[in-house]
């Protein structure tokens, strides 16, 4: 249970940079130990992307992906009452690793 | 290490249903302790599905996530000679929890 508050990034339509940037500036200026990336469905592919971006090019050294959980949620569908309409999720929760700063001079 | 022979499906742009049934063919003729789902880029998403609609559709009880793991491949671009192309990947084992059998009578 540990990390529950973790700061969420969740993907969505966005272009990708976005959310590197929101991921970014999160570690930045709040330095959380763990950072969480959250997406449904389609924008699974994504987040993998969002966190594997972070991982190996922006931030090599900083960030590690500490687990990755899949789930499958279960929706009403608004135009048949009745049935269910279910969605995969993904959550990555990644790991701050090493030292994350600006350096003013 | 131990396991590096499961069976590996490689989720592409076929129907999803191609993927169940060849999830559950392995699963019901070979009967591996193991099986891996395996996908890179947009067909991410649709590994998490297979994955879950196995464990909680259509073989709950029998087959659990047992762990993911993502990783970024690098692809020489055949076009732009030096110019390198990364795209995420993703590997999904599911463990059999439980029996699986046709019974004939």
């Amino acid at each position: 249970m540990a990390g529950t508050e973790a700061p969420t990034i969740y993907v969505g339509k966005k272009p990708i940079v976005r959310y590197l940037m929101a991921a970014i500036s999160i570690l930045l200026n709040e330095k959380p130990e763990k950072l969480r990336i959250s997406a449904r469905g389609r924008m699974i592919s994504k987040a993998v992307d969002v966190a594997e971006m972070l991982k190996t090019r922006y931030l090599p050294g900083i960030v590690d992906i500490d687990a990755i959980k899949t789930g499958t949620e279960e929706l009403q569908d608004p135009n048949q009452p009745g049935r269910v309409n279910r969605v995969s999720t993904i959550e990555i929760t990644l790991r701050r690793t090493g030292e994350i700063g600006i350096s003013r001079r």
